[in-house]
Order: structure tokens, then sequence, then C-alpha cells
């Protein structure tokens, strides 16, 4: 059961509750996120809500059975927008395409991929300067002054930066730069960092883990809107399987089943849910007309010469093509829809 | 190595040929289709196959480095079409529904659900006569008297069948009723159906494994083209992993890989492929943008009434929204393509 | 719900039973099996099994709530023996190795191998006639005439023989052949043959589907069992999984899964298992302390000579070695089990 | 290629030696760790590794082909032994059992359980105090104080103590009173955790990824070693297959592919990797025939109000006869095997 309150309600008012809470055994849980305060109760025997409903303090009260409470769509069955200003917004109804390197490499690099980005009308760049690499002996980025250097170039177009988060530490001094913090696929269960994301006020995009479940990565999620943080953003990247003929095995069922169990939006990232160049295209539409508000892709002048993943980077006339072919189904599918 | 011969070479011409392989060591296995004659020749040294493809009796010759020869797309670039007949045609640039029950249940059924794919302009009907069931307690379906029963009501409205065949010994009996075979997703790599399918000339449509690789599935394809028969198609329809909030993995991916690496058309089971009801419809445009030449999927007037896979058969009204959905990306998204 | 009847029981005394379950709306499927007759009761409402207990015709009676019926071990908890006659017997409490090569080649190959199992002691010779291969080019096996020979040297030595068999035609002229039909993981749900093998009053080892769950071997088991031969047992032979350090996922848990759930003999396939010729020792003895009942390995004088399976055949040496161990273990270790 | 330095070679005798690498256009990465100093190289052309072999600060060179290289057995032989001080030693050749219940609950728990302990004759107990659970909403552990008085508990008994740590701001805290640090299945691929865990002196034992491949475990050592850190431990405990008749499947393959990869100790973790009571047993004696070097289980003298993992608890009954079983199979298999 999820109790949305007041802002404001009085002491005594917010005693009526308690009150009511304790005298049926409902242990709960206490959150403040940005903009709401909601008590999460784990209800173990059978309760009349309406009870609670009528209370003053309470602006709304509702049984839900999910493992995950918060970012269920039992309970707020109205899409979540996320606003990162200047009118860009990822919401459902609309597709947001997301572009640019795997890792930040260079300022000349930069500058081209923003200049791409701006002759397609692509208002948020991806860019990684925190790798995680399999190998300690493998390229980890630039650090914090790549991201400064992104930062300079982006916000000269008015582009906004999602770049992946790797450790707690590191939140703060990203913090000024980055409009997206991302989780990637081996931190989507590392609870430490999701908590510390839950205390800050920035959206961020939480990527299912590599074998994760559907119900670990809304858990996950959950564990960091329970912290504070409702500016939350899924993200479905393949799943690892026994098949080699690409590299990880796009969940398209997981579009709809995501946005059939929550109300936040579903990103799809098919460089890394085929990671093969020449079929990104095609798994990108295939996402859209399943449903995903939005996909983020690789893109480099040169894919043979990126410092990584290559193989999954799609050549800039790749990208206008993509870019062409998701404006017309926009325009023609998803008005139909809705 | 795919040597084609013309079909009226002289004994002459052919000695000539067979000298040459003879003595430059190269195996050959002797592929006589309903339309054409080959050489698949195991090459295992350096050769110029220029030398070959200059003798009279020589239609073509291609190099194919898969494991698979003949259903490659390395040698034979144009797709494949299955004509049916009666202007029925499976082939690229285009998508083709097929829609029925799971299981043919009676003659009352089948006279409905034949009733609302003509409403709707669908040309082929699917409905299950041998059913593989894990337990051998579960219903296993009406049989030969089924399909004829079947037969009688499609041909009144010129509508073809497909279904499924479980064993050589059915293929005699069933193939005056029948206009696609199905091979169902646990005979994939049953080797003696293969063999047997190969040796009639009757379309066959082969699905992916439960666990199934596609390089096996091309592999098993290449069963029945090397017996005899080239009328195949692929068909995608979920893999088994980890995940439990849905039926099987829709392997979007293995769409287009497909389509790459063989020139065979390939449909979507999305029934089986999600195996949830109000999904089915996201999942089979997806496939459509995604490369498909056309999808099957399973309805029922009264889903949750039918003998099998309920949780999976659309209603009527499901499907006709699909069908509509369907067309309108025929007709504005696969036009832009071609 | 599972009934055991007297095998001469008279019609009065049967119509008694018949007459209570049709009143209580049972339906039944009537089952005779080489030693036994049963009928195994679809019960879906409260029932009290003891009215039919104190009939005359009923020898026995179980609830049984797993999927599968005659082969749980909620009914029968007496593990089943196999027995081949001359002394030969697959029980719990033993393990029975058996051996041979992936195919067979030659007379001189078969001799050779005859030669060592009796060295070692070994009674069981495992060969494949007929061998399922992912491609239509690979070497499919000797047939039925290679068996009749193996049959000649093993018969001279005492020896029994398994050997898979791939489709219903098969049977017949094989049986004379053979001891123990195996049925492979690719037919594991090829449910004609399984009926077909149901017929027969020979020994079948089932293995696990290559990406089977356990509930479905046991059901491919019931399937036999209930078309009327109850001599099978079970074989673990590996999953597919991501790795790829090795050939399959040897699932080590199958075993004491399998000996709780069912009465059958379960057999180790480390061979096929682990797939990697060095490692199979450590598995197969891995199996018996996991509390199998038996395994089955490869071996060849040469075994990077084998026409198949070369990498995970053992040498005589290795052969002799893991013979070795496995007699310290049964000695040891199994006499303090039990 | 590895390059081990002697401790005190002078500085004219090392630049011998990057003279000779630069000269060969060699990059390297230079490591000190407790006891050793190497360079790890990274060698693009043929070259002759006799060259540095002669050099006076070269202790040690060997060629490398793995993608991970100091914890490759291609270069250290003989096994590493991981010495806990007062004579408990995890190493090749013996099988070290570590028990204790999943969650530290209480000081009352702890006095039970270490009982238990002393009176098998067990020298390291593990105990969670930082849970990772995937609801926010579950027990998270009692921190830091729960670990001080295990601590307490465990050093009156000359116990050694195993316990998970989740985040690097945790390390230093829990030094004092933790004799090997812990990095869960979640945590295999944090690699900033591994950083860290490398740049202290004490053991680690890190666990296979949910669904990691052998290599990605093998990697993720290389991290800890890498960073300065050579007493590590490899962990199998299970992966994430489409088999629901249990938790985890046990990767008992794993076991010997890890033996013969790497030099390291690989313990097995039964109680995850099979996630039933009643078999861990098994479980953890085939680990031991596997070649295993031991085994960590959880236990608890009340399983079923255990607060978390209470299904895979071994009760004390169940533990001694492991226990029993354990010793007897190293007392008379393993000094069979040495």
């Amino acid at each position: 059961m999820i109790i949305q309150l007041h802002k404001n309600c009085t002491a005594k008012e917010r005693n009526a509750l308690d009150y009511l809470l304790v005298q049926n055994k409902i242990k709960t849980v206490e959150i403040n996120t940005q903009s709401n305060h909601y008590l999460v109760c784990i209800v173990t025997k059978e309760f009349d809500i309406r009870h609670i409903g009528n209370l003053a303090c309470v602006k709304d009260v509702h049984r839900v059975t999910d493992s995950y409470k918060l970012v269920s769509r039992q309970w707020k069955v109205n899409p979540t927008k996320i606003d990162l200003g200047d009118g860009v917004v990822i919401q459902e109804g609309d597709f947001t395409l997301m572009a640019g390197p795997c890792s930040i490499e260079s300022e000349a690099q930069v500058e081209r991929i923003v200049k791409e980005l701006v002759k397609n009308n692509i208002k948020i760049m991806r860019g990684g300067v925190y790798k995680p690499r399999s190998s300690p002996y493998s390229f980890r980025g630039l650090g914090i002054d790549g991201l400064k250097m992104l930062y300079a170039q982006c916000r000269a177009h008015s582009i906004k930066i999602i770049t992946e988060v790797m450790q707690v530490t590191q939140i703060r001094e990203m913090s000024d730069y980055v409009d997206i913090f991302q989780v990637g696929a081996r931190n989507t269960q590392n609870f430490n960092l999701l908590d510390a994301l839950g205390e800050i006020d920035k959206p961020v995009m939480i990527k299912r883990g590599i074998s994760g479940t559907i119900d670990e990565l809304l858990q996950s999620a959950e564990y960091i809107f329970s912290a504070g943080n409702e500016k939350l953003i899924l993200c479905e990247r393949g799943i690892r399987t026994f098949e080699n003929a690409y590299r990880n095995t796009f969940d398209i069922n997981a579009i709809p089943i995501l946005k059939e169990k929550s109300h936040l939006p579903v990103i799809a990232d098919p460089s890394h849910g085929i990671g093969i160049r020449k079929h990104v295209e095609k798994i990108t539409l295939a996402s859209l007309v399943a449903g995903a508000d939005g996909a983020i892709v690789e893109i480099h002048y040169e894919p043979e010469k990126a410092y990584s993943d290559g193989q999954q980077n799609l050549s800039f006339e790749e990208f206008r093509s993509l870019v062409k072919k998701v404006n017309v189904l926009v325009e023609l599918f998803l008005k139909m829809e809705s």
C-alpha cells in the first residue's frame, strides 16, 4: 500500500494517520522525494483502505501487490515525464533519440559529433568518461576532465548530456556537468550507488543487468525512488543468452512489459542490444513500434577507429538514415497510436 | 562451394566437370530439387572457381564459407519467394499475416474463425491437428479427421492451410490437405523428419528450436533443401531464457540476422514469442519493421475457452486492431524501405 | 492419483472400482506395462482415497501431485532396478560405468575397445550407429550393419549394448541387437518416438533436452511409461548456457533433484556434460558422490582420430585412471552412504 | 608477457630493462604487490623473451596468452596458498570448510553457531553484516556493530572471519575485524571496489557474477591483483539459467576449469549453488572430488527462522553429517589423488 501525503499537513492530522496505522499494526517506510511525501506500507492482513483515504493529511492511497511499490503502474497510472529543461522532455507518446560516441576521446571528436547532432536535431548526447571495462588493462575513459570538455561544447549548442557514473564518490563532482546520470548494466544491483543517486535531484537512467530480470530492474529503480529521487528512466540493453551470432539478445518483450508494469519511461539501447552496426537501425525502429519512449545509440564518424565498441557504432551516414526513419514512424505511427 | 548445373547438360559436358573435380580432390554431394540441380562441394584447399564457371554444364558457381550452404545468402542474393498459388505469395517487401487457433477443436470453431479471416482479408490459416504436448495426458489434437474438416472449410474460401507435422508417417496422409507443413520447435533437429520433408514438393516452415541457435536453424533448413525441397520458410518463435515475466524471449535480433545470412523468407511467431495476449500486437509490429516477411498469430473468439494456449490467443477485436496497424505499416513503412 | 490394480481381478471387482470412479467424476487413463496394470486418475476435487484402497481389485493407491505421475517418487518410494540379465543391473547404491566410442567406425575399432572394456570389467558398451548431426553433410553413422557387427563382438564377451535410436521405423530392426535404447537430447520431446518406445519391452535411457527442464525430462519419461514400458533410465548430459569455456554446463544439481523426484535410475553423461577430455574424470566422480547411479563415457584408443567428438573421448590411459577411482569411491564412499 | 623483477635491483639494472622494452615498443603496466614486483607487458609482435630473461633485474619472465595475466596458471604453475595465521591455510590438496549463518542476527545467534563450529573443528566463520538485497525494504544487515560483535566472539575461539564488503567506504572500518573480504556476485564487476581491495593487504574471496563467465571472474581477480593484492580466492556460486527446480545452477564444470586456468584457490558455495537444504551436502561433496579447495556453507540452528535464506541453511544435524563425510573424503580421496 502507498499513501501519498499532503505536503503541509498539520501534526494533528498526521497523528490521526499514524494512530490508525499503529492500531492496524501496519509497518511503514517514510519517503520524501523532490516533490512528494509518501508512506510505503507493508500490509500483511486484510485492511479497508477507505479508512485511510478519508483522513485529512492523505492525498491518495493505493494498494500495490507488486514487490516494487513506488515505481509500479498499479499506483500511478499516468506516465512519468522527465523534463530536462529548454523544452527537452522524455515522455510517452514521443520517441527521444540520444546519440554519441561510446567513449569521449578528444575535443576534436566531441566537436565533430556535436555538429552532427545539431544537424539532425538531436538534443541529448551520450558519451562515457568513466568506462567499466572487463580487463584492468583497457582504456578506462578521460574522467572528470573529459566530462568538463564535453559539457563546454554541449552547452554551447543547448545539448543535454547523459553519461555513466560508476561510484558514489563521483556523483558530486560530476553533478554540475550532467543532465542524466546513467547506471550501467554491471551496476544495476550496486545498491550503495543506487541509494546515493536517490539523494540527488537529477534524472537517472538505470540499465537492466547483464542477465537481470525485469523484476530486478524495477526493484533497483525502487531503491533510487525510495531514497528520494523520482526522476527515473528504465533502459533495456539486451541480455546474455547462449546465442553467439550477435553481442546481446535485445529483449523486445521487455519494452511492453516494462511499460505495463511501471509508469517510468523506457529507453532502448540497440547498440548494445545487438552490437552489430548494420542492424542497429532495425532494432531501434522495432523498439519504437513496441512502445519504447526513446533510444540511445552509439555513433562515430569513423567507427572502425573508435576507442571502444567500434563494431556497434553507427557511421554518420547510417545515423542520418536512422533519424529519418524514426521521424517518419513518429509522425505516422505514434500519432495513429495516440 | 555450390555449383549450379544446367538441367539438360550432356554426359560429355558433365564428365568434363567431374574430371576437374576429381583432379582437384573435391568431394561433392549431388542435389536435385524441384527446379534445380546442384553440387555442394567441400573444398579444403585453395581453388580458382573460374575454372569451373567456364564449363558448359555449369550455370553458376559460388564460394560459400558458411557451415550451411544452399540456404546461405552468400550463394543466392535474391530472396526466395514461396508461391502458394491463387496469388498468395510469401516474399520480401511484403508482410504476410497467417492466423488461426492453436488447436483445431470443432467444425463450429473453424467456421467462425474462417469467417473472421475472410473479413480481414487473411489468406493463410494456422491450426494444429497434431499437437506436441509436454504431458502425455494433455489433449493431443483431432488428427487427420480434423485436418480434412479444416481443409473443406478453407478451400471453400480460398484460404491456404499451415499446420504442424510431427512424424514421417504423417506426411503422406496430410499432404493433400496442407499448403505449408510446419516443423515445430521440438522437432527442429528431428533429422529424419527433415530428410523426409526434403523429398516432397510442398513448402515447409521450420521453427527455431526451444534454445536453438540461429546457426542450427539454418543447418536444419539445409537438411530439407539438400534432400530436395527448396520451398522453405524460417520461423523465429522465441527462445528459452531465465526471464519469467513472459513465456519465451522473442529474439528480435534473429530477424535481421536471418535475413542477412539466408535468402529464405523469415516469419515471426509473436504468439509463442511473448505468450501474453495484450502484447502480441506490439511484437508483431516490431517484427515487421525489423524486416520479417510475415507473422503467424493465434486467434480465438473466446481465448479463455481455447483448448490450448488461451493466454496467448488474440480475441477477434484484438486481431482486427492488429490487422489494421499491419496494413498501415506495410503501406507507409515497407514502401518507404523499398 | 495412481491406482495399481491386481493383475487378475474379476470383472465384478473391476466394475465396483469403475462405478466408484464414475460416481466421483474421476477421469482415468488405463495403462498396462510389462508387469503392472495402472489407472492414472486426474482428480480435480477432494476425494478420500481410502474408499478405493479397500476395494478387492486394488493393490495400491497413491496421491501424486506432480505433473508427471508414474515416474514420480511420490508414488513409488523404492528405486527402480534395470536388470539387463547375466548379472548386469543398474540400481541405486551402485555405480554402473558404461563406455565406448562416440561412433562405431569399424570392426577393428570395436575389437580394440571391447578388449579394453573386458580388461576393466566394464559390462555395458556405448557406440552410435545412427548419429544425429547438426549438418546434413557430416558422417551419420554405419547404421544397422554397424550395429550387427557391434553385437557380434559384444555378445562374444557378454557385454551389453546401449545405442541411440532416432526414429520409430528403426526400433524393430535394432531391437534384437540392443540392450538399452538411448533417446538423444534432440529427441527428448520427439513424442511419437517416445510413444513407440513405450510399446516395446526393452530398457530405454532418455537424455535431458539440450535446454530441457528437469520437469520436461520427467514428463518425457512419463510418455514412455504410460505407453507401457517401465524400464526407464534418466540421463543428465549438460545444458546449454552462455558459458563458452566448455561444451555444455553439466547440471550437477539435477542429480539429487532427479533422485528425489523420481524412482528411476539416473545416469551422468560427463563426456557431453563438459566436453573436455582431461576434465571428464572429475565430473564423473562428482556425479558419483552427488548420487548418480552410473555414468556413460566416451573412450577411444586414439581420441584425436575419432570420427566424431574426439575432444571429449578419453584415451585408454585416462579411462583406466577413471575406472580405478570410481572403484575406490564405490568401495569407500557408497558403502558408507548405504 | 609477465616480467617478475628482483625487489632490490639497481637503477642501472632497471634502465637496461626499460631501454630494451622501449626499443621493442612494448607497453608495460608496473605492479607492486605485498611481496612482488611485476611488469605486465602487452606484446603485439614477435619477441624473443630470452633477451629479457638474461637481464640482472629480472627474476622471471613468461609469456601469457590469456586475457588475464597475473592470475593465470600459464605464468605461475604452483598453486597459491592463503595463510590466515594460526595454522589456518586455504590450499590445494586440502578442503577448507567455512560455515555460518547467512546474516548475523544477534549475539545469542552468533554464540550458538560459534559453539557448533568449535565442536566440528571449523576454523573460518561466514556471516553477513552488509547484505545486498534486491528490494530496498528487506533487512540489510546489522552493519559494523554486528561485525564487531562477531569479531569478539570469534577471536575468543580462534575462529577466522569471512564477510561481504559492498562498497569502498566500508573497507577501512571493516578491516580490523575481517580475515577475508568477500565480494558478492552482484559486485563481481564493481571495478572501483575491486581497485580499492587491491590496495589492502587482506585476502579477498571473489564470487562469480550471477551470469558471469569464467573469463570475467578471472579478469575481475586480475583487477585486484594488478592493484597490488595477491591474496585472492575464487568462488563458484552457481549461475542463472532457465531451470526453476532449484535456486541457481551450480557450475561443477567451473571447478576443474578454474583450477586449470588459474593458480588461485577455488571455493565452492553450494548453499547458493543449489539453494535447497537437503541437497547442499551432495553438491559440497561433488565439489570436493571435482577439485575444489574448500566450500562455504550456510548453517543455522533453526533454519526456518533465519532472517534470510532459511531454505538453504543447513541445520546443525545436517551440518555434522556433512563435516563427517567431508573428513572421510579428504582422508581417503584427496590423499589418493596427491
